[in-house]
Formats: structure tokens, sequence, C-alpha cells
């Protein structure tokens, strides 16, 4: 589950209840419950980062759906063998993008019960859950969205951890080895992890997930740069 | 698990770890937990809402519980075939008032070492495992509480959501359609969902669960009109 | 698992993955995600009170580590035949010195593809799992840390909960009943449970992992006394 749903509160139990009764042997992990609400762009960067390391068949549900009860169309995407499913907003774009071979298909199916404000629950779990159990029904293929203008990467904080840590939509790459960051006026040089800085240091970094990440040895870059999703990155 | 316990904390855990030892094969959702800290009444009503589309026999473990260690009777509510295992302090009352058919018992059964602070992992957690594997052992039917004053519906906030969303107390019926919200001085119509006004834009509409809901499209209802758990609507 | 990796972003479920696919048939439970940021003595205090009433055999995934991809050794404690797998920088040590039988290995497997950030996932995680199927490898014998300076309770706030309930990392004992507790310049007695006390007031107690806690019944204690983490305490 990859949401905007926060994990406190009552949607992604009822969402995930909804996967428990129609795939009752298949594990459900909470991957990312504070995607930037409503942030389509950010999240769909996100989302391509975080599901690069799992394994084949793996079935992500994926809800950040401003548009939800709107014309938005309900979509699967097949990406480099796994399963994506969520709305037609721009939320798959980066990983198809990244993705060698993508299959797209529109979901047909509807719930007998759909609310206007909850597809994940009534329409995106059941068909995970199903596709989870090899069950393809209620989809039909699809050319899949316009990429041409979708951005590879972006110049921005997508995402702010629970550090204060600021990632950014841009993936590392060698080819970046020795730049120097520019943000909000700041000059941020590059360092392999937290301990090869001074404490109250910041620097730039190839995080786990593969991005470039801003972050401050035992302090909070988000603080100390005044940070929030959105801001640019200069390199 | 429906509880004000808070995800991040250690309560829901170790309760969590309860009924995995005690009921292996059963799986376990944190419905919510953050319900308003220590208000049994807004609780009520929103577990009442929460629970109404999960299948007979689920066994809802539901703590709110501020008078743990006193006087109150730890209790068992089965109502129209789905079970709740709790406090005697009103937490389980939106659920029978709403419901067909109820049956209570009082939990008899006390665990070896009882906290006088943690009920919900030495008492209720045992006993909603146990339930879950069909052992009724340790209960005694119950006349059940005096429900002749408790309301059917509350007309206030009994909960903010992740997206400033504010669920009230009011169960939707089709003759609320047309009518005006009075809140805090201002006046909110009805839509059907988010994209149906402009962004901006503050509506009421049928709610995922069946809950009028005060909501701005693409904003916070919550800041927009200063709202919190408690504050009164009008129609 | 016990982290300070917060429950909502995406580290959590990173490495519960990383355990799902390890040892599919074994539960992952959060016991707790928000141990105080970087903060390892605190954070060791809290495990020990935890994980005390834990079965044989569990695995606890230990992951509050500020040195991650310096100096520091990965490494295996078994204690009291409970398992534990983190970072050698203090975090098991109250763990160790309130046990009985205390057995320790350094981990000298590697994993192909290490992250210089996020060993949680790519190293202990691999290795919990593997130690909850008793796949042993990898591990080799070791004297353990020197923990002669390590203290056996910590007279300060180690934690403050969802309610503003502030733990100490003294445990109760007996001998303490009837003491004063002075913090912040004021005095706190003691009582069994909140509703001993009238509301409002304030007052101390063991609680349901056998530390010291500070509360106030239907208040927050964090708020009355402007309590955070390390503020010290004195009976």
């Amino acid at each position: 589950m990859f949401t905007d749903f926060g994990s406190e509160g009552p949607y992604l139990g009822q969402m995930e209840a909804v996967l428990r009764i129609n795939a009752p042997s298949e594990p459900v992990i909470n991957l990312l419950s504070n995607a930037p609400v409503e942030n389509v762009l950010s999240s769909a960067h996100l989302l391509a980062a975080l599901s690069q390391n799992f394994p084949a068949d793996t079935v992500f549900l994926t809800v950040v759906d401003p548009g939800v009860g709107g014309e938005r169309q309900p979509i699967v995407l097949r990406a480099d063998g796994r399963w994506f499913v969520g709305p037609d907003n721009g939320l798959l774009n980066s990983v198809a993008l990244h993705a060698d071979v993508v299959h797209w298909w529109i979901i047909e199916w509807r719930p007998e019960k759909l609310s206007c404000s909850f597809h994940g629950r009534d329409l995106f779990a059941p068909v995970a859950a199903r596709i989870s159990q090899k069950d393809y029904s209620g989809l039909s293929l699809w050319d899949g969205p316009d990429l041409s203008g979708w951005p590879a990467d972006i110049a921005s904080i997508i995402y702010i951890d629970h550090y204060g840590n600021a990632l950014t939509g841009w993936r590392y790459n060698k080819e970046l080895d020795g730049q120097i960051i520019h943000l909000n006026g700041q000059v941020i040089h590059q360092a392999e992890t937290f301990c090869d800085v001074p404490e109250g240091e910041p620097f730039w970094y190839e995080n786990s997930c593969g991005l470039v990440e801003i972050a401050v040895n035992k302090g909070r870059a988000s603080e100390l740069f005044n940070l929030k999703v959105g801001v640019g990155v200069r390199f």
C-alpha cells in the first residue's frame, strides 16, 4: 500500500481489510502512508524510487487520488514484472517511464457499491487483491497515458522524512559526483553518508532508494534550510 | 483494533503481540489508532460507522478506556453477528443502538497478571483472541447497558482526518438532501464529492462510512473553519 | 521491529518487506517506531522494558542507528532466550545488563548490495529473518561489549507517549513506594493508577512495562510540566 492516507486514521485499515478478505494468504505491507497529500507528481517519483527493489509480481496498491469520484480512470500497470493499481492521474507515470517493459489496462469492473470518495477501498483494493490471485478479469488493454511531457527526474524536494532529511526527485548517477547543490541560497557538498561529515553539517548523498537526498549529520535538514515539498534544488 | 493508542507508540504493538500469540492464524488490522483521546462519545459513533461493512464474526478489539483500573466492567457485545470486546463505558453503545440483534456479556475471566493501566493488552486482547477461536469461556451473559439516554446521532465533529476533513456524528439520510450546515458562523452547502465544487470551496457530503462530513476541495476544512472534535454543527 | 523510523514513512515498510520475503510464515509486529530519534541511551532502556514479556525465540529487529555506515559493528544478542539484532552502539546493553543468560555474536555476513544509510533493510532484516528460521550462519561468537559503565537505570524521561505520559528510565521496585518525585521544580506523589487521583492531578506510578511513569488523570503530563526526553527526575 502506497498512499497519502496517514497510518493513524481509518482509511488504511479499511483498505487492508478488503485485501485480507479477498486475498487472505497474501502479506500486506504499508510501504508509505504519508506521500505528499494530493501531490501526484512528487508521489509518482517517490513510488518509482521505492518500488524498484521489490520482487516480480509484487502488487502495489497506490492511492494518491485528489480527483476521486471525477473523470479520471482506474488503471493497472505492469512494469518490469511488478503490478501497480491506481488512478490514471500520473501517479504511475514515473514507474512506467523508467521501466523496460510496460503494459497498461483500464479497469472496467465496478463494485456493486462504489462510494464517491474512497475508490481505494471500493475499487482499487478488490482489483489489487484479485491480481495477487492471478485473476485478471475486469481489465481491458490500454495504450497507456502520453508520457512525452512527463519528467524523468524533478529538481525539487519530493518528501521530508521522519528525521528531517529531504529527498529530491532527482535520481543519483555518477555524473553528479563532486557537484554542488544550491538550495534556498545555500551551498551543499556531497558526502558518502552521515558520519563522513561533522555533526551539524549538511551534505547531499545517494540515499538508500537511489535518490539525491539532502541531510544533516545529527540534525534536521528540513529545519536548517526551512525545506518543504516543492522547494527547488539546482546542481 | 480500534483504539486511541496512536500507531507510533508501544501500545498497539504490545496488544497485537498478544493477539498473534493467542490466535496465530487470524489477520490483525489496525482499523483506527487515533480515536479522539479518551473521548468515549465521539469514539462510539466512529466505531459504529466504521464497523458496519465488516463481515460477520469479525472481532473488534476496542480500547478507548480513560477509566482503566477503575470500576468499569470489561464486556463483550455481539451485534448483528460481529463481536466487540472493550470497556463498559459507552464505547459500544452506538454499535448496539443501531444493530438489530444484540447480545451482551460481562468478562469474568481475569489474567494471572493484570496491570492497572493496560487492560487492552492484559485482558481485552486475550479475550478477543479467544473469541476469534470460538472459545467463549470466561463470559457471563448480561442484560447490557441502559441505552435509553444514548443519542442515535450527535450533531458535532467527532473526528478530523489526515486531510483535515471533519467527520460529524450525524449519519446521512436522504432527508438531509439540500439542507445547509451552520458551523462556526459559516454556511456550508451539500455536494456529492470533492470535484463537484471549485478548488478551495467547502461542502458537506455523505462520506465513505455513511456520515455527514465537512470538507474542502484541495483544502483543509479543519483549518479553514478552525475545527476540532466537539465543535457543534446545525442543519 | 523496534525503531526510530516513524510508522508513516517508507523505512518501516521496506524493512518489513525484507522480513516477509525471507521469513514468509513469521508474523511481523511494529513494537515501537518512534523511539527517541538517534537517542541510543533512552532507546536501550525502553527496549529492555518493552521486550521483557515476549516469549522465548522472539526476534527483535532493533534499529536506532545514528552511526550507520561508520565503524560500529552489526551484532546479535541472545538474552534469556530472546534474540536481538542491531548495531553495536549500546542499544542492546540494557537488555543484556538485566538478563541472566546472554550470548553475543558479530554479524560477519554482508549482503551483495549494502547501502550506506539503511542497514536496517539491507543487513539487520535479512539476519533477523534467518534467525527466525533457525539459520545462524554468518555469525561469529563475541565476548560482548563492556557493560561496566552502563547504567542499570537512568533518572530521566526516556519517552513521551501519545497521551503525554512521561516514561522514565527508572524501573519500579517496592522500595520506591511512598517516595516523592521532584521534576522541573514540582513535587509528584505516587498513586496506583489514573482514577485514583482527581482529574487534572499529576502522579507517578508503576506503568504497564514496569517503569516509573509520570502522568496526569485526564491530562497531559508532558504539557503540564513542559517535559521532553532527557529531563531529569529525582526521588
